[in-house]
């Protein structure tokens, strides 16, 4: 298989999370990298466009050809192939709460912070018919996501419940991803959310 | 079980679609309605936040008392309660391709859609900070999704592939809502998306 990647942004780091969390390396699972440059705009060069007409990364070519865009797609496809541990639940209910949770985090803060780079960011010029008001605006909604995801971890460790899921793995590439817009973690504003945030940073999926 | 529900909304018509597709209707899986009213600001009244602090519909209070928000986490907690026929996938391929293409409309046509709506309509004054001019280029957004399905649906019967399935649902209700940025499907410019609509609004489950 090949996966079109690229190390620094945030939605390949979520597949590569998920993956090492399953205990398995991209060698393991018999993937090569291609490495696709967004800085540079190759994610919506012609080349890359005919690979996924969405422009985004990462992408999962299968051997048959098949392509899989969406880093969501791309986790599901593996915890389909490789269940355990299990990292969208394991029962109707707990998949469900763990979509949700994922999903909040994903509508909430994860496309505040995405949505106000791409309008704020020159890197984006070329591809977002930019709105800068909109960029301060997005920014502004990330810091009250902030405050609900805090609230939230105030009640329970981790973000879908007692188990670590791929919803803690979508919060922490979302706030590792928010210094792109000057947005940290306040000890202060946000204790529960730094408690969170050191656990599972600690954890080695964390820095592969 | 409680199904918080607004019948013209697009979210809460997405499950209603979805169990209809699996030949259930809400009495048969023992949900009892209670409408609230999202055009009156009732989603982010006091009372409606107590069970949904994110503020959407439709919300689903099991027997136990945990809500379920999200569409796609209510979705799929239906489908794993009855899973035939599936509208998920069935194999490791066909579940990824399926939440891939489901993710490309709700991330693009949904989402410029529902942003256009809400930075542009008056309704939503209260609780979005509203940027004008990104209504507008949200809404242009969409017409570049609207091209972008129409060329996928020259390829495929649905939109995921040869089946019907969830992302069909989230494509027609998407498609449906987008009336209220008077953007319409237009069969010159979008044949084989008039095509697949004709077909899908044709099923029983599109008016329930």
């Amino acid at each position: 298989m090949k996966l079109y990647d690229f190390k620094m942004a945030p939605n390949p780091r979520r597949v590569r999370m998920f993956l090492a969390e399953k205990g398995l390396s991209y060698a393991d699972v018999g993937i090569e990298v291609i490495n696709v440059d967004i800085a540079k705009g190759e994610t919506f060069g012609r080349e890359f466009l005919k690979i996924n007409p969405y422009g985004g990364l990462p992408a999962l070519e299968l051997e048959d050809g098949e392509i899989i865009s969406e880093s969501m797609a791309i986790s599901r496809y593996f915890e389909e192939l490789y269940p355990n541990p299990p990292l969208m639940g394991k029962d109707p209910k707990s998949k469900a709460l763990i979509e949700m949770w994922n999903r909040r985090i994903e509508l909430g803060l994860y496309n505040s912070i995405a949505l106000s780079f791409q309008h704020g960011n020159p890197m984006w010029k070329a591809v977002v018919n930019q709105v800068s008001e909109f960029s301060e605006v997005s920014a502004e909604n990330s810091d009250k996501e902030f405050y609900k995801l805090d609230k939230r971890l105030a009640q329970t460790e981790y973000v879908a419940g007692d188990e670590f899921s791929v919803a803690d793995i979508t919060a922490l590439c979302a706030i590792d991803f928010a210094k792109v817009i000057k947005r940290r973690i306040d000890e202060e504003k946000h204790p529960h959310l730094a408690r969170w945030y050191k656990l599972v940073s600690a954890r080695p999926s964390a820095s592969v």
